[in-house]
């Protein structure tokens, strides 16, 4: 991997810094985050601008530029990847190290004095501008909104932004109608007194109007807001795309409709004057309801008297309870995510061998097999499919110049998952080829202990995922072993595999409380650096439990694994686990993946019964 | 319990609101927290202006008074009890509960438009004033400091300010002179480019100074500011206090010393005007450090530019880790503490079956035994002694109106500690003095087990106590009983039996990382209301554990139980235990008891054997 010479772009770029064509007065510095103005975690490539200015292209990273200095802040899992990516134009401003300076220190530090620091007011999140301008301010430097992103001025092939066609999902995979959520939102907004909503996050707009798209690589999702009033909606979307039928049809569009459930429709480029204008037209009291997450750009749109804004929206909490018709498509897309694995897993048992596998290969054979399960739409995430040391890193992704064979002496780790119409996989499994060695068995047994620990803990409802991170780690404590990332995640329904407002780590103090319908990941993992990575993972719904005492009716609460891959049994060193852990992982584990090999068996009559030995002799 | 009739207080206090001898312009509402000028958590009886003007003398509430509103914030600890010591001139704002206004929030909805709500501002925290004025700001309205208490105004027969003498605490039991307890701060001061440290918290001027007082009730400290700069050290106090020969001698008063260390002792009452003078000499970019906890008057004395505030102060941080001296004085006092306990229980064995005991009696008699103990100075809190349905109410504590007779057919619980001069103690144990049924044993089971699993918890260097909370849940869990508070506090060294910056609870998210030396409490509990409550407490160490692989070199923590005071075994189901607990449960409760009683037997040759068979029988 050589890194990109930036030399010349940012010689441009502090060219426009300084042009009367795109900025009121001369900016002393630029900031570049990361994301778009919806504050995606994955983002489509015309809106890659920090990977386009400095060359690193991981999900996570702030460049900023100024006169004298480029400088790159990102976290642990990006250091090596930065610092291969970026010329010596750059310098790597590691974060979560003690003498690391924030990205506001550091300006402070740098700038002439009384200095103004760009930045586009639509990518930077409401949030992070006020905490950001308070420091500048308070160091007598100015924090401006540059209207035009200087990144595109000098992006002469930026590409286009995508504008795919949308998919309409029906109530057999939604189970409550667009209207319907309608409804229930203009009722959360009335119980919070506020008359307007703004949606902004792209996996928001497309769970409310049960509309998918493919405007973004793994999220099925689509470049749109939405501007909810108590009688009107309004949607904001560019392309022709709304002028498909089934779309047309599927929002009633050309139906004689209730006011109140007739959408207009207008152009994405058009949200802000048209929130202006909803500001403008506010009486003292009414108020316009944002995530604080929102861009600064549509925040400030709205008066600050009547801002409502909160961490988590209610549609973000609506999504995140998974209602029948949801879990039931998320079941059936975890059958066929096992299938398809099951079928990875036989064929890796007899290619891996002859040396014939690599890392890169694997993924896409995984993919292979799961484009062929019905409805199959995408990949939900870039496959982490890494073998020996690779496993080591936590976010790695097989490239030409870090692809390894796959072999019968090294640990294969696999975290990959898929996107079907009714439902989104995300699984982790950990296996070997050959013969583990008793360390690999004993780390791999622990993890597998802190596997089980949170899939069959007990809890109140109202419980807080992140109280129970450490049961996953307890095993690994008790010999000194730890993985340092959170150990769950929110989960969507054909929709974003990472989503709030659930989750289950260490870090997340601002997670809602656990509710039966919620869907999380469970995956806990050792890594071992230079040697092996270890990741067990399940998808798992959160369900009632039945208790001896049910806590006073307020509720038990426990964890049901979705997904139904099995876990390599040679890895186990049976005499860690207790009693306890063995039956759950026979119940739970090996009974599941009996049903999916014979559902498996069942739907491929083709298959020989000589690969259904070989597929059960892998476990 | 009958309440206090305030209808004529609340009269006077409407008036003073309005009159010009006291405040500029009227004040349509004026705030009365529970706090004192330290923020305290147990405070003088001067400083009970809130059971003043109310009459609901709990330890968290907070009253706000308008021209026609009386009404009283508190928890749910404190509903019942505050529903009765109040009159019909107030009205409860259930903390907690779904439909409960914030304070900031029933202001705007009761206040005329653009009123005035007044508050002195040396009993509101900075951070407080800001959440508050802010909101009250949005809605028009203005926070504004009264100089003058209001209270302190109407209340004609308020006790005096206690001036008790000091106690000084040589290295024997300190470790580290104050000398180099300056010199430690100093250099933190360095570090952190701040010139001056404001010592606000009461604790924290006695740890600094190795001097102890009692002005208040169970902690032994004494009213005092402190103000440190890198050359100079000002220390305000009241009283002839500073005129004993001892005090003077270990502060130096009267030998010369390097300027540096030589202490100006001044009025308390002048802690705002020197500080002002303070802020007024500051150059730009030169800090003054204070906790973001210290009172509105004096974090304002300092203009906001030089203010740096901070959650924890490096005294608080400091004072938290136990030097060999402080951990070697509180294994002293909890052997001496458990030898007084095991005094009383053998003699609750002989007398509560005689139907003579009282919660009360229980009391005294534990106060006596401990006060019999070697450098005895006081209790460290009021002693919860209850037994039957009074054990459900947490934060109990025995008045005649409620006392009960402990007998053979309810369970005891007995919540109590102590300030010896090497150490403070504080430990829960719940017992039965008959035969316990099937269900209390049970529920009795699954706290011990919790208790142990974060005794015996291994975790790594820096983990914060929160994340150990559910490790104390889980088999209460596992049958659906939990309990509502937080299962451990930092415990002070012959200072306050709650002190930050650590603890162990599912509520405390800004705590900082457990280090070997910390002490907290560790305390789950079970309670059933109307029926019984059920708790096991001791102090822990937290101390480096041995781990097979160390947390690649991070280090590997875990307690050790600092407190001896045996455990009932009639009180626990062994058949719910496993073996590990069985263990750990013999090798550090049991073992240690039999040290203690056989320590107390050699101490108290007097005693008869008879009595110390007895003693064996009870546990």
């Amino acid at each position: 991997m050589s890194p990109k010479i930036t030399t010349e772009l940012l010689k441009q770029l502090r060219q426009v810094m300084k042009s009367p064509k795109y900025v009121q007065e001369p900016v002393q510095a630029y900031i570049v985050p990361s994301g778009d103005a919806h504050q995606s975690e994955y983002i489509a490539p015309c809106d890659c601008r920090r990977a386009f200015i400095s060359g690193f292209d991981g999900s996570a990273g702030t460049a900023i530029i100024t006169e004298q200095h480029a400088a790159m802040w990102t976290d642990g899992r990006y250091f090596l990847q930065a610092a291969n990516q970026m010329d010596n134009n750059w310098t790597l401003m590691k974060m979560g190290l003690k003498d690391t300076p924030t990205q506001e220190d550091w300006l402070v530090s740098v700038l002439p004095e009384g200095s103004k620091v760009g930045v586009d007011p639509f990518i930077i999140p409401a949030d992070q501008w006020k905490r950001m301008s308070k420091v500048l301010r308070s160091a007598g430097h100015d924090l401006v909104p540059i209207k035009e992103n200087l990144i595109d001025t000098i992006w002469t092939d930026c590409p286009q932004r995508p504008c795919k066609p949308l998919i309409t999902l029906d109530l057999n995979y939604t189970g409550v109608s667009w209207r319907d959520k309608i409804v229930a939102l203009r009722s959360k907004m009335a119980e919070r007194k506020v008359l307007w909503f703004v949606v902004t996050a792209l996996d928001e707009v497309a769970w409310l109007f049960n509309l998918r798209g493919s405007d973004v690589e793994y999220n099925p999702v689509f470049f749109a807001y939405a501007v909810i009033g108590m009688n009107t909606i309004r949607l904001f979307i560019d392309g022709d795309r709304m002028m498909d039928p089934a779309v047309r049809e599927h929002l009633q569009l050309d139906s004689t409709l209730e006011p109140e459930f007739k959408i207009q429709v207008m152009p994405y480029g058009s949200i802000l004057t048209e929130l202006q204008a909803v500001g403008a037209s506010l009486s003292p009291k009414e108020k316009v309801w944002l995530s604080d997450k929102a861009s600064y750009a549509l925040t400030e749109a709205v008066p600050k008297a009547y801002q409502y804004l909160t961490p988590y929206t209610p549609i973000c909490i609506a999504k995140a309870v998974k209602n029948v018709s949801e879990t039931e498509g998320m079941r059936r897309a975890h059958v066929k995510d096992a299938v398809a694995l099951c079928e990875l897993f036989n064929w890796l048992e007899k290619e891996v061998p002859k040396g014939t596998v690599t890392e890169i290969t694997a993924a896409d054979k995984a993919e292979e097999f799961r484009s062929q399960q019905k409805d199959f739409v995408e990949l939900s995430f870039a496959t982490i499919s890494s073998t020996g040391p690779n496993g080591a890193i936590i976010h790695y992704k097989p490239v030409p110049e870090t692809n390894r064979t796959l072999s019968v002496n090294e640990i294969y780790l696999l975290d990959s998952g898929a996107q079907y119409k009714d439902g989104t996989t995300d699984v982790t499994r950990t296996m070997h080829f050959g013969t583990p060695s008793a360390y690999e068995k004993e780390c791999f047994t622990y993890v597998l202990k802190g596997h089980i620990a949170v899939s069959a803990a007990i809890f109140p409802n109202g419980t807080k995922g992140h109280l129970l991170d450490s049961f996953a780690r307890s095993a690994l404590w008790d010999c000194g072993l730890d993985y340092l990332h959170g150990t769950g995640h929110g989960v969507g329904s054909f929709l974003n595999v990472h989503e709030g407002p659930c989750g289950i780590s260490y870090k997340t103090f601002a997670d809602e409380p656990l509710e039966a319908g919620m869907i999380v990941s469970d995956e806990p993992g050792y890594y071992e650096d230079g040697s092996f990575g270890i990741r067990i993972e399940n998808v798992v719904l959160v369900i009632p439990a039945e208790t001896k005492y049910n806590f006073k009716n307020r509720g038990s609460l426990t964890f049901e694994p979705l997904t139904l891959v099995p876990i390599q049994t040679k890895m186990i060193d049976v005499s860690l686990l207790t009693q306890k852990e063995v039956l759950i992982y026979f119940f739970s584990v090996c009974f599941s993946w009996v049903v999916s090999v014979f559902i498996s068996a069942g739907k491929r009559k083709k298959k020989k019964k000589k690969e259904r030995k070989a597929s059960f002799c892998q476990v």
